[in-house]
């Protein structure tokens, strides 16, 4: 693998993504550094023998200096201050980013000039906690992590960020911003809206219903544990495509409310809804080959066969 | 504690609880039997050394000629000939069930003529197998098991329940038949449809979405991997219930729809999830005490106290 693939790594934003991030990478033998706004967090890294800034531009001047691929791990508000300090301060590096939603990311770094070195990504991992504290470095194991190729993304960004979640132990799938998003609408924001329906509709049933949940309950109100703030920053920057999702839910829920009420029954829904479960836990993740990155057509090639399952476990396996 | 709460058991039905339950009374000195209606899990039940009938008329000879409790652990379009075929041959047996509802078992015992003898019961206890096969005696530990008080339920047969439910290593919740099925029907129904319809959203995203589907999607959709006959088996027979619990949830869904809709965001759902949430993960179980059974209006009291939260740890603690 040529040595440009694996630059050194500037994490922006050491939370739970970012801080797990900077120990993956540098446990992957990458020279990685980063910055945090908080200055506890700042210390407790320093402490663990990181090499972090509290300054934003300080870590942005060094990325520059040694040509590094940066990575932005702020929420979603904090995109646009970033990009446009990156625009400012570090006008050679390539730039990706680790936030949930993919087109709000994309059309903010396409205002602010950063489009032709930029190349999303979405690691698909998380817990219920939060913030440096939280981090550590098999997070990524095994994991998926979406990296962006839309039909004018650049080969040298993509590829260094797919080095990169390939070297944090993921396997990478490639999509669009829009394929994206409405993919993740489905399975981690349209969950996360129905988790917090049922918490409610649990707990009207006071004391009494709580106390004899078991563990369909558990399992489908757990992400609702996680911290409000964290679950609008998911689910708010891709209204669009969640809005599409929970209208379907909404019809299936529909419809068996209408089954239940005249006959009793849950009509088709659970034989469906099996099916789909199962077509879930028997996916297929093919390995992606014969695309070299580059040739004419090469992102939409990548995203049909990511639409397909498809997952990338070796760059030099592609080609 | 007097002999007559500790009769010998005669499981009805040896499937995951059923099966569980004859492992775990016999763990716990108690003299247990059985019934199964499929040859294959009798030959595997007396293999492992059980004692378990292939005839019910037998069974019931038995549990006659030993004073038994008779548990009922048939799926719910199953239980009207088994208590036709209790009252016509275990005349003088207490009588508890272990079915997912209560207000159909309960209708079901009063028109059988065993309503005298009859304290209805239902361990929230599962896991995605079922069949003698998966039963386990250890699956009732730290569980949850309700058990009937009706205003006109005798003493015997409630206590003779909450013993075998101890015994087994389960705590007491007492409940009448409305509030269980309408708890449940919040805790346990509402989590199966959302499942379901959770499961089918996710799938219409095809290969890329389930491909990308990390936590939230896996235990939002865990349930919907069980058996459709085994969800309709739960579900149906407390549809009235469940609408009730379903029309809360899809107000919640449409209140987020317009919120989504009209300010791109989730409005207050998260916070109120989040909330609902923790008072779940922190509900209080304190000990029900000061009840004698059999006092006036014993019944009421242990369901008022069951409303709170309380649970029995053991019958003597609760006078």
């Amino acid at each position: 693998m040529p040595t440009s693939l694996q630059p050194p790594i500037c994490v922006i934003g050491l939370g739970l993504i970012g801080g797990s991030l900077l120990r993956a990478a540098t446990i992957a033998g990458r020279k990685a550094f980063g910055y945090n706004r908080s200055i506890d967090a700042v210390a407790e890294a320093q402490a663990a023998g990181f090499d972090v800034f509290g300054d934003l531009g300080a870590a942005l001047a060094e990325a520059e200096q040694q040509h590094a691929l940066i990575v932005v791990g702020v929420p979603m508000p904090a995109v646009d201050p970033i990009f446009a300090a990156i625009a400012a301060r570090a006008p050679s590096c390539t730039v990706t980013d680790v936030v949930s939603v993919k087109g709000a990311v994309l059309d903010a770094a396409t205002r602010h000039g950063l489009h032709g070195r930029f190349a999303g990504g979405h690691p698909m991992a998380g817990t219920a906690e939060s913030g440096w504290a939280a981090s550590f470095p098999e997070l990524f194991h095994e994991a998926v992590w979406v990296v962006e190729a839309e039909a004018d993304t650049n080969p040298e960004p993509w590829l260094q960020t797919a080095q990169l979640a390939l070297d944090c132990g993921a396997v990478v799938v490639p999509a669009n911003a829009v394929d994206h998003d409405r993919a993740v609408a489905r399975i981690s924001h349209l969950p996360h809206v129905l988790a917090e329906a049922l918490a409610i509709a649990g707990a009207a049933g006071h004391d009494l219903a709580l106390g004899l949940a078991a563990g369909s309950f558990r399992d489908g109100t757990r992400v609702a544990g996680a911290a409000p703030d964290l679950v609008r920053a998911i689910c708010e920057p891709n209204s669009t495509a969640l809005l599409v999702a929970l209208d379907e839910a909404l019809a299936e829920l529909h419809k068996v409310r209408v089954s239940l009420a005249e006959t009793g029954t849950l009509g088709d829904l659970a034989d469906r809804g099996h099916s789909a479960r199962m077509r879930y836990e028997s996916v297929k993740r093919p390995d992606i080959t014969g695309i070299r990155i580059g040739e004419p057509d090469w992102a939409n090639a990548l995203c049909d066969a990511g639409r397909r399952g498809g997952v990338i476990r070796a760059l030099d396996a592609l080609s």
